[in-house]
């Protein structure tokens, strides 16, 4: 298995989830060893969630999964490109492609991206 | 000025340099409150070095700034991409276009990159 560098941020690395078809970056996450792991191992992007400390299969429960298509490290081993293909079309938990679907406007956020799904309907809340 | 929130990872949020033209991921790296505040002020890409602790005029030094051309926050507002104009052509300390040059393959790393410079000219080192 390939060993990246987890000894800055807490053992934590940034992971960037890239649309594999359109190059739309879609989310951005941190990973650690066992995320990194489980997505070597499963061929779906796995990450760490810090707000809930634990081991993140995205899409686990909303069937959303991301299949890797390619992996990226960069340089000095400390942060990773996930090419995946977004099951569902959408990344974001607001039912957006990206999570990036807010551009910088001067002091305005303008929103540009596009809604796949209704959250409420994928999450029931 | 979009407030970001820099509360986690010790002041720090992680920043994609993304290929305005070609969408390639170019580079990741960390900003603080001054370093966003300068790349909005200069519309030059400025981050924070965790390694050397001071704020980062990317390009300052060799010429190879990165002009932005659109910056997107994510919907947490912990995480931006600036879509850049890589002057240079080059991102990386390497030479090479992107720093996410090499693609996991098994336990192998493959270089796919394209070598822009040689940083040895660059550099003088």
């Amino acid at each position: 298995m390939i060993e990246l560098d987890f000894t800055k941020t807490g053992g934590l690395i940034p992971a960037i989830a890239q649309d594999a078809a359109s190059g739309q970056v879609l989310m951005l996450a941190f990973i650690n060893q066992q995320a990194w792991q489980k997505t070597l191992e499963t061929g779906e992007a796995h990450y760490w969630s810090r707000s809930r400390q634990e081991l993140w299969h995205k899409g686990g429960t909303s069937g959303h999964v991301q299949k890797i298509k390619a992996i990226y490290v960069d340089c000095d081993l400390d942060a990773v490109v996930y090419q995946v293909e977004q099951i569902g079309g959408a990344a974001c938990h607001t039912g957006m492609r990206s999570c990036f679907y807010r551009r910088v406007e001067g002091d305005a956020l303008v929103s540009e991206g596009e809604r796949v799904f209704d959250p409420k309907e994928v999450y029931g809340k």
